[in-house]
């Protein structure tokens, strides 16, 4: 029996870390790499990944070229909107391959682009795959998890959910788009320019929560502010000195009519315990029962973000066709056997 | 369009609680009842649960007389070993009717029970319906969760769970069958006469985590100690003296060859506070990355149970027929809207 074939489309930070993940992996390998840098396309990808075994993987400039290796699934970790996916993911879909996408507005697609989500699923179901989105968050740790562990619940009022997480592990572009090292002045004109991003995925994650637990969420107010520092910091060569930005303090709020029934709280910054905060992720469920879940520190982001793309490999294989969410798979997991075992 | 109509067999504190639990949701109601015990039957199901609603509905003796109701699926909460549920679940297949069930083994049945289970199954199947056991523990909070967030990791070298709860809210049965109140002595030959059980689910657990992760579990040693009390404690009438047992410390481990895989850690006892412990639920995992998760206090067991039986119904429902488990499910939800909309 092959191995499974993979093909990345998208040699960055999340591309290269799918394919080193899937090179210490049994019964599942990189056959294709997509990426439009011309400083990437004609390598071979062993010399961006540092795998030995992937040396005789070229990074070529098209989908068409790539799609020769014949894969069972295509990874795209390009964008964060659907509306810049959606073109990339129904080429994959042509081909009648299913897909797995980093894109955070993926995660739960229809509220804001239904036209799109009924192309991509009418022709993931006339070919008979499935299209996903997922990553560490949106996908997993703001809503996934909230929405398992109301499993165990009686009922729910309302959800509140906390992720303190560290920039610093993150690229310059990354950085800059949380607005670190910037005057506060400059961090609100780059808000309203759009070039500082915050997090994308609050939208998608309430809608997911509030979809599946029946919360009528009919509004949704979404708050970035600039988390000045009080302290000197430094990361990536960008300085942050006292009164300068360090981050970005993004908030979501989920109300059913006046009431407030779903709240997102996501502080990101370089080195946060310089001044003294602790990272981690929390849930706090009022219901019943009440339940209070901390993880400290906090998932990583980018390691969660690859993890899940190729843990979710097997599910999405296996899953009905269309456009899905990872509310309609099994519960994802970290596999540590032969691929081939359970596709 | 009708509500969803469950039948509950069983109408101890397990079932009662779900008829309880049904009668605040929309969408959906108890059609049924079946118990064996005399001062039961007989009587309509609002004196046992206080829901005035289910004044219509009579205890009755046979699920044969409860299938009149044609209920869309059926719930049993008699017993914790899959032997003792497998020909009520049998009866309920030959109505073709789909099950959920409490009793602690059939959380993953095939490795203790591979011929009921192919039995079931085969069943289940030829019917084209699904049979479930699910609960909070095994089936939620030391397994399905432990599996969820390993999603996020890129790869799994050990697991170890621990729950700390408190049995103070549970009835004089489950306080005898943990041993509270004995002698050293007594809870000693009380393990060795089967009457202090412990508890039911470490081998389920371990087996469900293993095969999921693909951590080549073939060993597990169990171990069931007493909880030596240091101060007076007392419950429902049965009074705990200094030096006497106040509870069950299991313990499960889970080996590949030498090398310990799965750790569980599960002491059971009565207001463990008065000796200054805190109770909940916690999951370490070791691998990349590290995930150290807490829940406090701990999920409520009998609370979580009931919700996780009711809120597996949708899932239940539109589920592939034959046995399954949790891991065959997409993730569980407490939904606060009508249940037609979702089943």
């Amino acid at each position: 029996m092959e191995p499974l074939k993979v093909v990345i489309w998208g040699a960055g930070a999340m591309g290269l870390g799918v394919a080193r993940m899937i090179s210490r992996k049994q019964g599942i390998e990189v056959a294709g790499a997509v990426d439009l840098s011309p400083e990437k396309i004609g390598r071979t990808l062993d010399t961006l990944t540092g795998c030995p075994q992937q040396r005789a993987i070229t990074v070529v400039s098209t989908l068409e070229e790539a799609m020769k290796a014949d894969p069972d699934i295509v990874l795209i970790a390009t964008a964060s909107m659907t509306r810049d996916v959606f073109p990339r993911v129904m080429e994959v879909l042509k081909y009648g391959k299913p897909v797995i996408t980093t894109a955070e507005e993926m995660a739960y697609p229809r509220p804001t682009e239904p036209e799109l989500c009924r192309k991509m699923d009418d022709l993931a179901c006339e070919k008979g795959v499935a299209v996903l989105g997922t990553g560490i968050n949106p996908g997993f740790v703001m809503d996934l998890l909230v929405v398992a562990l109301s499993g165990a619940c009686m009922d729910v009022r309302k959800v509140k959910v906390t992720r303190v997480n560290d920039l610093s592990p993150f690229g310059p572009t990354v950085l800059h788009e949380q607005g670190v090292g910037m005057t506060e002045e400059a961090f609100r004109e780059g808000i309203r320019a759009g070039t500082v991003e915050g997090h994308v995925g609050f939208v998608q994650s309430i809608h997911m929560i509030s979809d599946a637990l029946g919360l009528g969420v009919d509004r949704i107010d979404q708050g970035r502010e600039p988390i000045v520092s009080k302290v000197r910091r430094e990361e990536k060569g960008i300085v942050v000195e006292p009164g300068m930005v360090a981050g970005c303090r993004q908030t979501g709020y989920g109300f059913r009519g006046d009431e407030l029934v779903v709240e997102m709280l996501h502080p990101q910054q370089i080195h946060p315990q310089l001044e003294g905060i602790d990272t981690g992720d929390s849930i706090e469920i009022t219901g019943t029962p009440d339940i209070r879940l901390e993880i400290k520190p906090e998932i990583p982001g980018g390691i969660g973000t690859i993890a899940l793309l190729v843990n979710c490999i097997p599910l999405v294989l296996k899953s009905k066709p269309g456009l899905i969410t990872m509310l309609d798979l099994p519960v994802p997991f970290s596999y540590m056997g032969d691929y081939r075992r359970i596709s």
